[in-house]
């Protein structure tokens, strides 16, 4: 059945050369990654495989890249692992007001724990003040947390900028980059991103698995305690088939990555043009050039959002 | 290829029946159960589904399952959502020294933030001892959190017992069921169990979830910070297709589950029998009757458990 799927900042189909990879790891290579035998130690190695995958991409070295449950987790892991483990130095964080849930509300539970956090106001585009970041950082700031691109208006942040300002300051970044991880070239060195989250299923991968990149020499407060998985930073069963997902969905999603990429803004901009052109009083949110690829977030003048979802949905655009 | 596969207390292979369940999630009912449209809708729906066959199995309300990422998720959402959630009713919790890694690094952890935790012995098989148990409750005891089977000897504790002296004082009883879903018959209104961890790779379903069962009316501290999902339990996208395969796991466990326990056992007693019969100087660790039907524990006098593994896989047993 055709599908006039409109939604890929929510979810994405897994990729059929994606689940390909995967279907071996449910019910052949099934073995639990810790088992000493051969079974086990091919989840090992796939698992592995995935973190080069990841590593390649973001440029970072495999030994950076641990595996998680989801991008909330990853986040969550980010946030409360860097701030627990380095209170001694600080308790100041600073974010931003359009940061997703998964950083916004722990952030929220930090502030309970005795943090300080500051939340960064956005211009009309989405973008941050660099001058308010600058401003902000105080001798406790031991976090700066934002954003890649913005999942509802797609609003793609100065990451490099930000990153050689943390440098300086001698200040962790975390990028939650769960919607830009394959709709952005992410580079980890260039950017001077310290820890990065990302989702498998926002690009074309499975639900259920995250991946959290941190660089080297940094150490995070454990949040799932257990057993010593994915070097005793997050433990549990390692999810093989997920990790195997994830890892397949991101090499597909870099491997033609320029061509895509032209494509789909290409796409979005005729699609941004020809609402602006056929239908009165609509406003796009976000910037008109900097934001995701496939992005494109429009009001529409006296009309509530789940009503245009309903009237779509009758139209047979946004279901099956 | 034909896989004599000896460790299914590590993990098991996912089910043809489960696996084909799971399918159609990952790339055509592939929406965002968040997703107010039908795609959206679907993906509730087949997670409300998978909650359905779990409360069948345990004997609860469908609302009382709430999934999560794996085993491990499960036993740290429960012990520190009803410690945090708790402590101005007391710090006091109380488990046993052969809890897994799970459950005794997450006590750990709560012993460094102010908790009180007990490790109550077992005896040379691996039981508590109730009258242990009944003493070491306090005014000060917020939980109890003893497994319903241990992973590594297979030594099945008294559950209703524990769930009886549980309401008797009005403690909360955790039970990491996580070896024993799948392989017990398990009844949380018989036995009085107030929160049970399970896994679905340890009962034929798919690495990568898991699910906590919480009694109607106990509020537990979140641990991961995020979007409102299981309800406002657990945030993070939910992973449909592992949920979809979880809940026909669980249901495949129990729809023969006497003939098919009864087979294991007389397997698991004849196995023990003649390894007892043919080998000099081994010992069978755990009870000899109350274990997991699929569980035979055994040392070999003079010889390191790695060997014995490494000498398995020599012989084509261990692996493929």
């Amino acid at each position: 059945m055709f599908v006039r799927y409109f939604d890929h900042a929510a979810t994405t189909a897994v990729k059929e050369e994606v689940l390909k990879e995967m279907l071996p790891y449910f019910s052949i290579n099934y073995g639990n990654a810790s088992s000493i035998y051969s079974l086990g130690r091919q989840s090992k190695r796939a698992i592995d495989n995935a973190r080069m995958q990841v590593s390649e991409v973001l440029n970072c070295h495999p030994r950076e890249v641990y595996f998680t449950g989801c991008g909330s987790e990853s986040d969550n892991l980010a946030l409360k692992g860097v701030a627990f483990e380095n209170l001694h130095k600080g308790n100041h964080i600073i974010t931003t007001k359009i940061e997703h849930h998964a950083i916004l509300n722990t952030c929220k539970s930090l502030e309970k724990e005795g943090f300080v956090v500051t939340y960064l106001n956005v211009d009309e585009n989405g973008f941050i003040n660099i001058n308010e970041l600058k401003s902000s950082i105080t001798d406790k700031t031991i976090l700066i947390s934002i954003m890649f691109a913005n999942n509802e208006i797609g609003t793609i942040q100065p990451i490099k900028e930000i990153g050689e300002i943390a440098k300086l300051k001698n200040i962790y970044f975390h990028t939650d980059a769960v919607q830009a991880v394959g709709n952005s070239r992410i580079n980890v060195q260039e950017m001077g991103i310290d820890l990065l989250s990302m989702s498998a299923h926002k690009f074309y991968g499975p639900k259920g698995v995250g991946a959290l990149y941190v660089r080297d020499g940094i150490d995070l407060k454990k949040i799932q305690d257990g057993g010593h998985q994915e070097k005793d930073k997050r433990s549990g069963t390692e999810n093989v088939a997920g990790i195997v997902g994830l890892g397949k969905a991101i090499e597909l999603a870099y491997k033609n990555f320029d061509k895509y990429n032209e494509k789909l803004t290409s796409l979005r901009d005729y699609y941004i043009s020809q609402v602006e052109e056929r239908i009165p009083e609509v406003k796009l949110n976000g910037d008109r050039k900097t934001r995701l690829p496939g992005n494109a977030n429009i009001s529409f003048k006296g009309i509530d959002r789940r009503s245009v979802i309903i009237k779509l949905r009758c139209k047979g655009n946004m279901c099956i």
